[in-house]
C-alpha cells in the first residue's frame, strides 16, 4: 500500500480542481476588466494609458471602442449560432450511437441479466454485460457532453477575450500579450478541471452500483473516452472545413485578387473567417484534447483496474492517474502566474521565449511532483497485467514513465517550434524559396513537413520503449497522461494563438493604426507557432494514447498476439495506413470545394454590389457565414462515417485480430500524416508572415507585402490552411477515436465479430 | 511431381529468354530503318510519304533532320556522360558493399570453412558460412552489374527513338505512335530477358559448387535482388534529381518568367531537361523493375529451396517461378504483335485505349498461360515452408496465387489511370479548380493523391490475404512475380512516355509546325498517364515483393513471431513509417535546391547573354548540363546511405525484432506515401495537359496557354514533378531494398545483432 490514505486520495482530485476552476473564473474576471462599452474614457485597470495612446495613435476612442464591441458581437452571435447548429445534429448522433454501444454491448450475452464470473479478478462474480452496456452508453453520454461543454466554453472565451486584446494591444504589446494568454489559460484551466471533475464523480457515482466489480466499473468508464473523442472528431472536421472554407475563400478573392489586405472589412468572407479560428480552432482543439485527456485516463483506469491495484482494491493506487492530473493543475497554476505576474513582455521579440518558458516551466516543476505523487500514492512493488502474464513493477518505474511522456511532450513542442517559428532556419529556407515562385514554396514546405516528423518520431519511439519496458500497457497510457498532465498550460499557450489572430482581425476591420496591426501580427505569428505546438502536443499524445488504448483493446478482446506475419493482421496493417490518406483526401477536398463557393459568392458581392470596394457599403457577411455553415455540416458527415464505421466493419465483418492491425496501422502512419500536414502548414503561414513582417534584411529582401515572392508565400499559406487546421489535426482523432471505440466495442467482436472469415 | 520433365525446364527458360531478345533487336532494326540522316528526300520505309508531308507543313526537310539529329546527339551524349559518370561512383560502391557483405555474413561463423548442418534440410550437411559469404558477393555484383546494364541500354534504346518518333510524327500520329511504343518494347523485352537469362545461368553456375546445397544455393542467389535494387535506388533517385532539377529549373524561368513554351531551344536548361527524362525515367525505371523483377525471383526460390520443391530437390517445380517468367515473355510478345501489327491509331483519342488494351490482353493471355504453367510444371501436391509449420498445398492453389498478383496489377493499372488521365472527372477537377488559383489546384491535387491510394491498397490488400492463405509466404512472391510477368509490355508502355516526351521536346526545338507540336504532345499526354500506371505497377509489385522479402528474412532470422505489442517491434514499426517521410524531404529538398541554382543560371544566362530571347544566340546547354549532374551526384548519397544504414543500424543495434517492425512499417507507410506521390504529380501534369489542349468546352473556358488558370496549373505541374519522379517512385525501392538487404544479412544479425539491448 502506498503512503497515501484512501480519504486523503477522495479528497485530493476535486479540491485540486476546484482550485483549477477558481483560478480560471479568477483570470476571467481580471479579462473581463477590460471594457468593450465606450465609458466616457475610463477603460479597465483606470489607468487612462489607453487615453494619452489613442491620441498618440490618432483614433478616436469612443468609435473605435464600438466599433471593436460590434465587430466581436457578430463573431460571437456567429460562433454560438453556429455551434448550437452543430451540436443539434451531434445531439441526434449521441443519441443514436448511444443506442447502438447499449445494443451491440447488450447482445454480448444476449441481454441477460445474470451476474458472471469475472475475467481476471479469477472466483469473483462481475456485474452482467446488461449492466456495462448501460453504464457505458451513460459514460458516452457523460463524455460527450463533457466535450462538447469544453469546446462551447473556450468559444466563448476566446470570442469574449478576442476584443479586448485589440483594445489593450493600444496600451501597448505586453499588455495585450497578457490578455491573450489569461484567457487562454481560462480556458485550459476549466478544460482540464472539468474534465477531471467529471470523471472523477462518474466513477463515484457508478460505484454506487458496481461496488467491488471494479472491472466493470472501468470498462464501462472508457465510454467517457469514447463520448470525448467521438464530439471532438465532428467538432475538429466540422469546425475545420468551416473555418478553411471561410479562410481560404477570403484569401483568394481578398489577398490574391483584390489585393486588399488580410481581415479587410470589405471582404465579405471576414467575419466567418474570425468565427472559424473560434469553432475550429478554438472550439475543436478544446473537444480534441479533452478527448486525449479522458482516454488516456480511461486507459489508465482499465488496465489498472485488471491489475494488482484494482484486484486488491487499492483505492489510492488505483487513483494514480487521476492524482496525477490533479496534481498537474496546480503546476499549471504557479507556471502560469510566472508568465502573467513575474515577468513582463516589452517588445515583440519576447513573446515567443515567453510562450517557450511556459513550457519549460511547468515541464520541470511537473517532473517534481510526479516523484513526489509516485512516492506517496503508489505501493513500492505492485504486479502488473502484461497480456496474460504478470509483471512487477516497482513505484519509481511509473515515476520514469509519466516523466518521460512528459519530457517527450516537451521535446515534440520545441521542435515543432523550431520547424514552424521563422525566427529558423526552416521557415526562412521556405521563405527564401518563394523567390522563384509558389512552386518552389510549395515544395520546400512540403519537405520541411517530412522532415519536422523525425525527431518527434523518435521521441514518442522512446517515450514507448521506456515505459513500455517499465510497466507494459500501464506505462504507455500513464506516460500519455503525463505528456498531458500539464495540459492547462498546454492549451493556455494554445488557444493565445487563435485569439490573437482574432484581436488582428478586429484591429484591421476597426480601422485601427497600422502599429497596432503590427503589434497583433506579431502576437499572431507567434500564435501560428504555438498552435503548431499545440498540434505536436495534441498529435505526439495520441500516438501514445491510441497504443495504451490499443493494448487495453487487446487484452480486452483477449488476443493473445498481433503478430504481423499473419495474414488477417497484415491486411489489417496496410488498410489501416491507407485510412489517413483516405481521411485527408475526403477533408481537403471539403475544404477545397466549400472554398470554391466561398469565392464564388465574395466575387459575386464585388462585381454586383457597387460601393462595395470603395467601402461605402457594407457587404453581406451573412451569406457568407451560411456558405461555410452548410458545407461543414454536411461534410463533415462522410470522414466522420469512415472513423466510426471502420472499427465496427473491421470488427464485426473481419474479427478482432484483423482490427488489431487496422489499429497499429492507423497509428504508425497517422502520426506521420499528421505531424507534417501541421507544420507544414504552420511554417507556410509563418513564412509569409516573415516576408511580411520584413524584420530583418533577407526578409526585406523577399518583400513587401504584394511583392512576387509575396505573392508566392500567399499561395503556400493558403495551401497550409486545410493542412493544418482540417486534416492535419483531425488525424489524431481518427487514430485515437478508433482505438477507444474498439476497446468500447471488444466484447462485441471477440464473441460474435470475424463474420466474413467464419463464412468462408 | 509434376508433369514437365527437369531436361524440358532445363531448355524452356533460356530458350524463352532467348527469343526475348530476339524479339527485342528484331524491333529495334524496325525502329532504325527510321533515318535521322538525310539522305536524300527518302527516310525509312521509302514510301516517300514525309515528302508530301513535309511540303503540306511548309517545313524545309533536309534542315528538319539535321536539327533533330543534332539535338538528339546532344541528349544522347548528355546522358551517356552523365550514366559514366554515375557508374563511376556506383562502381566504388558496388565495390564496397560486396566487400561489406563479405564480411557480414563471413563473420556469421569466424570466416570458418568447415560445412554446417542445414538449417532446413534437416540431418544434412550444407557449405560453410564463408561460402555463402563470396556467393552472395558474387550475386550482388551480378544482380549490380545487370540492372546497370537494364538502366543503360534503356538509355540507349529512349535517345535513339526520341529523334525518330518526332519524325515519324510528320506522317502522322499512328506512326510516331508505333515508333515509340516499339522502342519501348525493344526496353521491355531486353530487360526482361536478360534479368532471366542472368540468374538462370548464375544459378546454375553456383550449382557447381554448391551441388545438392540448395538452401546455401538459393540463399546465396539473394545478393542477386539486393544488387539489383542498389543500383536501382541510386539510378532512381540520381536521375530523379536530375531530371526534375532541370524540369523545373526551365519551367521556372522559362514558362513562368519569360513565357516560352515548355522546350523552347532558347532555354539553356532544356537539354539537361531532356536528357533528364532519359537518365531518370527511362534509366531509373529500368533498374527499378528490373530490381523488382530479382527481388521476387529471389524471394520465391528461398522461400522454394526450403519447402518440400527444395529438400526433395524437384528441379522443375523449384523452376517454377523462373519458368513462370519465361512464359511471360512469350506472351507479352503476342500481345506486342496486337499492338504493333493488328491496330492502327488513327487519332490521338485511340492512344491511351490502345496502352490500355495492351494491358488487358497481356493480362488475359497470361492467366491462361500460368494455368498451363501450373499444371505442368507442379506436383498436385506438396508442402510448404510457412513459419516452423508445413503447410499442404496444391498446384491450382499457386495458380490463384499468381493470377490474383496478375490481376492485381491490372486493377492498379486501371485505377492509376483514372486518376491521372485527364479523361475522366478526377483530373477534370483539378484543372478545374486552377479557375480559383495555384493554391486550390494544389489542395484538390494532394486530395487526389491521397483519395487515389484507396483501391490500390485494397486490391494488394486482397493479393495478399488471398495468396498467404493459400502458399504461404511463397504464394506472396510468386503472386508479386503474377504481377511482374508482364513486365516487358508494362515496361513498353512505360518507357514510351519519356520518349514522347523527348520526341516533343525535340520537336519543338526542331521548329516544326504546331500541328506535329499537337501530336507530339498527345503522345506526351497519355505518356503521363502509362507512366503514372509503370509506377503504380512498381509499388504495388514492389509492397508485394518486400513482403515476400520479409517473409523470407523473417525464416532466415529465426523470428517465431513479429508482435506489434512487443515494445521492440513497436518502435521499429513506428519508426518505419517515418523513413519514407525522410527519404521524401531529403529528395525533394534536394530537387528543391538544385532547381535554385538551375533557376540561378537560366536567368544569368538570360540577364548576361544579349540576343539570347530573340533567338540569335545559342544559349549554354553544357552549364546547365553540369548542374544537373553535380546536384544529383552529390545528393543521392544522403538518402542512399539512409534506405542502406537503416537496417544495418537496426540490425546491428536494436536486432532482428525491431528490424522486423522497421520493413514492415516503412513498407505499409511507404506504399501510401509512393502512390500518392506518383498520382498527384501524373494528375497535375495532365491537367496542364488539358487546359493546354483545350479539347473539350470545358477545358477552352480554362485556357488557353498563359491564362490564369493555365498559369496555375503550371505551377501545380512543378510542384508535381519531384513528387511523381524523384521521391514517389525511389520510395518503392526504399521499402523493397530495406527487406532485401535484411534477408542477406539475416544470418549475421541473428547471431551477432541488437547489441544496445544486449549491453543495456
Amino acid at each position: 500500500m502506498g503512503l497515501m490514505s484512501e480519504a486523503f486520495t477522495q479528497a485530493v482530485i476535486p479540491v485540486c480542481a476546484l482550485i483549477g476552476i477558481v483560478f480560471a473564473l479568477i483570470q476571467w474576471f481580471l479579462v473581463s476588466r477590460i471594457r468593450v462599452v465606450p465609458s466616457g474614457l475610463e477603460n479597465g485597470y483606470k489607468d487612462h494609458l489607453m487615453e494619452e495612446d489613442e491620441q498618440e495613435e490618432g483614433v478616436d476612442a469612443v468609435e473605435v471602442i464600438n466599433k471593436c464591441a460590434e465587430i466581436q458581437n457578430a463573431i460571437s452571435v456567429g460562433a454560438t449560432s453556429f455551434l448550437f447548429t452543430e451540436y443539434r445534429y451531434l445531439g441526434i448522433f449521441m443519441f443514436i450511437f448511444g443506442v447502438i454501444i447499449f445494443i451491440f454491448l447488450g447482445s454480448v450475452k444476449g441481454f441477460s441479466t445474470r451476474s458472471e464470473p469475472c475475467t481476471y479478478n479469477k472466483g469473483n462474480l462481475c456485474k452482467p454485460a446488461l449492466a456495462n452496456a448501460i453504464f457505458s452508453t451513460i459514460a458516452f453520454w457523460l463524455g460527450s457532453l463533457t466535450s462538447v461543454l469544453s469546446g462551447f466554453l473556450g468559444m466563448k472565451i476566446a470570442t469574449f477575450a478576442n476584443a479586448r486584446t485589440t483594445l489593450e494591444a493600444r496600451k501597448g504589446i505586453g499588455n495585450a500579450f497578457i490578455t491573450a494568454f489569461r484567457s487562454g489559460a481560462v480556458m485550459g484551466f476549466l478544460l482540464a478541471a472539468n474534465g477531471l471533475l467529471v470523471l472523477y464523480v462518474s466513477i463515484n457515482l457508478f460505484k454506487l452500483y458496481y461496488e467491488d466489480d471494479w472491472e466493470g466499473l472501468y470498462e464501462s468508464i472508457t465510454g467517457y473516452g469514447l463520448g470525448g473523442s467521438s464530439m471532438a472528431l465532428f467538432g475538429r472536421v466540422g469546425g475545420g472545413i468551416y473555418t478553411k472554407a471561410a479562410d481560404v475563400g477570403a484569401d483568394l478573392v481578398g489577398k490574391v485578387e483584390k489585393n486588399i489586405p488580410e481581415d479587410d472589412p470589405r471582404n465579405p468572407a471576414v467575419i466567418a473567417d474570425n468565427v472559424g479560428d473560434n469553432v475550429g480552432d478554438i472550439a475543436g482543439m478544446g473537444s480534441d484534447l479533452f478527448g486525449s485527456y479522458a482516454e488516456s485516463s480511461c486507459a489508465a483506469l482499465f488496465v489498472a483496474s485488471i491489475s494488482s491495484f484494482g484486484i486488491h482494491h487499492d483505492y489510492a493506487a488505483m487513483s494514480y492517474p487521476l492524482i496525477i492530473s490533479s496534481v498537474g493543475i496546480i503546476v499549471c497554476l504557479i507556471t502560469t502566474l510566472v508568465a502573467t505576474d513575474v515577468f513582463e513582455i516589452k517588445n515583440m521579440s519576447e513573446i515567443e521565449p515567453t510562450l517557450k518558458r511556459q513550457l519549460l516551466i511547468s515541464t520541470v516543476l511537473m517532473t517534481i511532483a510526479i516523484a513526489g505523487v509516485s512516492f506517496f500514492v503508489l505501493p513500492s512493488k505492485f504486479t502488473l497485467f502484461d497480456f496474460g502474464t504478470d509483471k512487477v513493477v516497482k513505484n519509481w518505474h511509473l515515476f520514469f514513465c509519466v516523466s518521460i511522456g512528459l519530457w517527450a511532450g516537451l521535446v515534440i513542442g520545441y521542435i515543432t517550434e523550431y520547424y514552424t517559428s521563422n525566427a529558423y532556419s526552416p521557415v526562412q529556407d521556405v521563405a527564401d524559396s518563394c523567390r522563384t515562385g509558389a512552386a518552389t514554396n510549395v515544395i520546400f514546405g512540403l519537405a520541411l513537413g517530412y522532415k519536422s516528423v523525425i525527431i518527434p518520431v523518435f521521441a514518442i519511439a522512446i517515450a514507448i520503449y521506456v515505459s513500455f519496458s517499465l510497466a507494459a500497457m500501464y506505462g504507455i497510457a500513464i506516460s500519455a497522461l503525463g505528456m498531458l498532465s500539464t495540459i492547462a498550460t498546454g492549451l493556455a499557450i494554445d488557444a493565445y494563438g487563435p485569439i490573437s489572430d482574432n484581436a488582428g482581425g478586429i484591429a484591421e476591420m476597426a480601422g485601427m493604426s497600422s502599429k497596432i496591426r503590427e503589434r497583433t501580427d506579431a502576437l499572431d505569428a507567434a500564435g501560428n507557432t504555438t498552435a503548431a505546438i499545440g498540434k505536436g502536443f495534441a498529435i505526439g499524445s495520441a500516438a501514445l494514447v491510441s497504443l495504451a488504448l490499443f493494448g487495453a483493446y487487446v487484452s480486452r478482446a483477449g488476443i493473445k498476439n498481433v503478430d504481423v506475419l499473419a495474414p488477417k493482421v497484415f491486411i489489417g496493417l496496410i488498410v489501416g495506413a491507407m485510412l489517413p490518406y483516405w481521411f485527408s483526401a475526403m477533408t481537403m477536398k471539403s475544404v477545397g470545394s466549400a472554398a470554391l463557393k466561398m469565392v464564388e459568392e465574395v466575387r459575386r458581392q464585388f462585381n454586383t454590389m457597387p460601393g462595395l470596394i470603395e467601402g461605402t457599403r457594407k457587404p453581406d457577411y451573412a451569406t457568407c457565414v451560411k456558405i461555410s455553415t452548410d458545407a461543414s455540416l454536411k461534410e463533415m458527415i462522410p470522414p466522420g462515417a469512415l472513423v466510426l464505421l471502420t472499427p465496427l466493419i473491421a470488427g464485426t465483418l473481419f474479427g478482432v485480430e484483423t482490427l488489431a492491425g487496422v489499429l497499429a496501422g492507423s497509428l504508425v502512419s497517422g502520426v506521420q500524416v499528421a505531424i507534417s500536414a501541421s507544420n507544414t502548414g504552420g511554417a507556410w503561414d509563418n513564412a509569409k508572415k516573415y516576408i511580411e513582417a520584413g524584420a530583418s534584411e533577407h526578409a526585406r529582401t523577399l518583400g513587401p507585402k504584394g511583392s512576387d515572392a509575396h505573392k508566392a508565400a500567399v499561395i503556400g499559406d493558403t495551401v497550409g490552411d486545410p493542412l493544418k487546421d482540417t486534416s492535419g489535426p483531425s488525424l489524431n482523432i481518427l487514430i485515437k477515436l478508433m482505438a477507444v471505440e474498439s476497446l468500447v466495442f471488444a466484447p462485441f467482436f471477440a464473441s460474435h465479430g470475424g463474420l466474413l472469415f467464419k463464412y468462408l
